[in-house]
C-alpha cells in the first residue's frame, strides 16, 4: 500500500477553479480506478489556499497507472499554473487494531 | 464535524514507546467513543519520528469529551516528555461525491 500526504499551495485567485478541478479528479480516480483507495482532500481553516490530500493507493502499479489516466493528466495540465508549491510526502500508516472500525465510522458519517 | 491534521515530532529514543502508547490510545478512542470517527496515525518514511494523525470527531462535544477520557489522559501524561513539537492544525474536509466510496475502499483494504 502506498500512503502519501500531499501538501499543495494554490495561488489564491485560482482557488475556486482549483477546488472544482480537484473534486472532479478525485471523484473520477476513486470511481474508475480500483487501485485508488483514497484521495481525501482538505484545506487549512486558517489558510484556505493550503491544501492537504491523504492519498492511498493499493500498490506502486496502481499509482503508476493512475498517473497515466486522462482525468489525472487533465488535472495536472489545467492546475499547473495555479500551484505555487507542491510537496509529495511518503508516509507509513501505523497499523492500529481499530483501523477497520475507523473506516466503518467514516463511512457512516 | 471536526477534522484535524496533527503534526507531532518525537524524541527519537522514545519512538517505540511513543508508538505503542499511541496505538493503545487510538484503539480505545475509536472503540469506546462513538464520536471519535478517526484517529489515523502515520509517520514520514524519511523521518520516522515525524508523526501525522488525521483526526475526525463527530462534533465539538465529542472532541471535548475525548479530552476527558482516562485513555486520552494516560496518553497525554505518559507521552508529554517524548514530544519535542506539537502542531494542531484545523482542517476543512473538501466534500467530494466519492467520499462514501473512499471509505468503502479503505475498509476493504
Amino acid at each position: 500500500m502506498i500512503v502519501r500526504l500531499t501538501e499543495i499551495e494554490i495561488e489564491p485567485t485560482y482557488l475556486d477553479a482549483y477546488l472544482s478541478i480537484l473534486k472532479e479528479e478525485s471523484k473520477a480516480s476513486v470511481e474508475l480506478e480500483e487501485g485508488v483507495i483514497s484521495i481525501y482532500p482538505m484545506y487549512l481553516k486558517e489558510k484556505e489556499n493550503q491544501i492537504r490530500i491523504l492519498e492511498i493507493y493499493a500498490d506502486k502499479k496502481a499509482y503508476e497507472s493512475h498517473l497515466q489516466t486522462p482525468h489525472f493528466k487533465h488535472y495536472k495540465t489545467t492546475t499547473i499554473k495555479m500551484v505555487t508549491s507542491l510537496k509529495l510526502i511518503d508516509m507509513h500508516a501505523i497499523d492500529v487494531e481499530s483501523m477497520p472500525m475507523i473506516f466503518e465510522k467514516m463511512k457512516a458519517n
